[in-house]
């Protein structure tokens, strides 16, 4: 069992997992904290970004001698493999760490068997602790293995009372700058953004990740890789013009010819995240419109809701969302609120739908 | 000019001015603090309810002798009159203030005149420090001496997505129960509730303060006082059985015939809200429905927004707010958000419209 001091360890270790949040992707959010012998912190760490140290590393390093003897703390099971950076599990052994508690074990077939290993090696190891925070923190990367598909997180912007643009049609801008430069950060996590076809033709917008634009200095070492941007499209009348078009990131105008139709004649969702998912893709922004976040809604295509409201009133014009398949308050789709955070004059409200199915 | 011991305490006065939101209607919210001779803070109080001791009484007992020669910081001039309580201006010269910063005037003719009897009793007063921050804090109470009419604060409960009811017009419960428990706070604080008759046709509510049904016990001391239920309706087509009209509550029937048509035919509302501030009613709850709301906007008689968002998403139904006369995004009603606060999942926003006008 767990002591007390290694749970509060794992508490500190999933809010450092945390930090990793716009720069980690595609690899996993994971913290570490290593306890002396006695119990002390020694050594924290997160992942910070693809081909940086893994948390354990960076823990095992700010501890230095003082690992030998104790405890580290890691909310995902260390890597058993050799990948940009050698294995943690070699890194641990070495540290003379005489025990690992470990929260979500890694479902990833490459890397797993760290636990094993570790074992084998005489290091007492106990997995399961805080399972359910540390997988939540870790959603967006666990979450695929599970689904098939990648991790769709919807994105909207709205006034208080719910409308994503004027009567007239008219929606620039709703949000201020630092919620949109927030967007494109949000832009340049992920590996894939969608939008219907709708939105290309009322908005034209690039969807691409400006961190310049958005006042955010990249960092030096890496620059941003743009995400795909996809256009559900249902019979391809995207026109060549659009700039959604142009040579700033790749482009796929997916249509029901190519991907398949559902019932209703449409680009088929499950099935164009089932290609992208077979494409290596593992983390999406749908950008709406509405009409094609109530079609993601009804299919149960939804892993996360980040909202922008702005506090404003327009008392008319399109809502934010459309038909989701709801129809009575009882059916209402309810989220848990995870964060609430001011940019600028907006919120920025993040949420995970209840009925999430786990399995 | 005012000290920066001086500046630091008032606006501590005003955070404690806030204390009596729900409690002191129709008394103004009042903070004070003492500082002694050497600047300290040796006394502070607000005003709680109406009949008890004013901010000033209260922060004077709690600093006793060591008043004299010091400074009293109050966000309201004090009073010269003997209502419920003696005056303030008396009981300061008896503790021996040398010096009294004030930030806001009092505008009511029957308490005013306390500087100039302070001035005359040879105590040094500053006044206008920090007072578009103290004005705001009590606005709720200072607005009416300027508009004629009561203080108006729409209320409304949305989803994420700005719906207030389902597709199928079921909309209980969208909020939670302590969301609900604070909008019998707030009915129990006004004089008035005003709803239009779409929303008395469709849902039949009660519109009485329900603090036991909200899980608040009300203080032992006083009863709540019911507010006036006024239901906007053009026709007078209010059914006889209808809720609203049992004897919980005084209840007010406001028809065109009685109150007088807007260009519409319809009830004209800044002629309602002169009616009832003629009848002294100075503080209205504006509870919808939608048509209403955006017809209240649209006069300008909003001061204040209070808004329940409950984490849900609907994506069909009535909007919170119908046409509230905007068409075009540059057009929307801006506001100032002044508090946001969790209650249970619901998130309560409170804002002020930016454009109010002063004058
Ligand atoms: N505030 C915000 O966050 C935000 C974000 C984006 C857009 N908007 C606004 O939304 C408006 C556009 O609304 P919209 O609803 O027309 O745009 P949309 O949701 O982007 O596009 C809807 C279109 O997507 C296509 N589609 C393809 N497969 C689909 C499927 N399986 N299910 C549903 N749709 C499918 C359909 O047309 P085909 O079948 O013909 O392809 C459908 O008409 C614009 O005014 C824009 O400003 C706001
Ligand atoms: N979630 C919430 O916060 C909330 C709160 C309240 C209501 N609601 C929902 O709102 C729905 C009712 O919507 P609604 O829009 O019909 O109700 P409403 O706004 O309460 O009533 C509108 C009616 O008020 C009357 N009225 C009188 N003078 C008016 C004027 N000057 N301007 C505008 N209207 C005036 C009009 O009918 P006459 O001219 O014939 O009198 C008008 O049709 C219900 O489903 C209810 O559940 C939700």
């Amino acid at each position: 069992m767990a002591s007390p001091a290694e749970l509060a360890a794992m508490r500190r270790a999933i809010e450092l997992s945390r930090n990793g949040a716009l720069t980690t992707p595609p690899n996993p959010d994971v913290g570490c904290v290593i306890l002396d012998a006695a119990g002390a912190t020694v050594g924290e760490g997160w992942h910070e970004r693809p081909g940086g140290p893994h948390a354990e590393i960076t823990a095992l390093a700010e501890a230095g001698e003082r690992a030998r003897g104790g405890t580290a703390v890691v909310t995902l099971e260390p890597c058993d493999h050799t990948g940009r950076t050698g294995p943690c599990t070699q890194a641990l052994i070495a540290a003379g760490v005489a025990r690992v508690v470990v929260a979500v074990a890694d479902p990833n077939p490459v890397a797993a068997g760290g636990a094993a290993t570790l074992s084998a090696h005489g290091v007492d190891v106990e997995s399961g602790v805080l399972a359910d925070e540390a997988a939540a923190a870790n959603a967006r990367w666990l979450t695929p293995f599970r689904t098939h598909r990648p991790f769709v997180v919807w994105k909207f912007a709205a006034t208080l009372d719910g409308r994503s643009a004027a009567a007239d049609g008219t929606s620039r801008w709703i949000t201020g700058d630092e919620a949109r430069a927030d967007v494109h950060r949000l832009r340049a996590a992920v590996d894939t953004v969608i939008v219907g076809s709708g939105t290309v033709r009322a908005d034209d917008p690039q969807l691409t990740a400006r961190l310049d634009a958005a006042g955010v200095a990249p960092a030096a070492d890496r620059a941003v890789e743009q995400p795909l941007r996809v256009v559900v499209d249902s019979a391809g009348r995207t026109p060549a013009t659009a700039r959604v078009r142009d040579d700033a990131a790749p482009t796929w105008i997916a249509t029901a010819a190519e991907v398949g139709a559902g019932p209703d004649g449409r680009v088929d969702l499950p099935g164009l995240l089932t290609r992208l998912y077979d494409d290596g893709r593992r983390y999406v922004l749908l950008e709406g419109g509405p009409t094609l976040a109530g079609a993601f809604w009804r299919a149960g295509l939804i892993d996360r809701v980040v909202g922008y409201v702005a506090p404003a009133l327009l008392g008319a014009g399109p809502a934010a969302l459309a038909d989701a398949g709801v129809t009575t308050i009882d059916a209402a789709i309810r989220l848990d609120v995870t964060d609430v955070k001011a940019f600028g004059p907006d919120l920025r409200i993040t949420a995970t739908p209840q009925d999430h199915r786990k399995a």
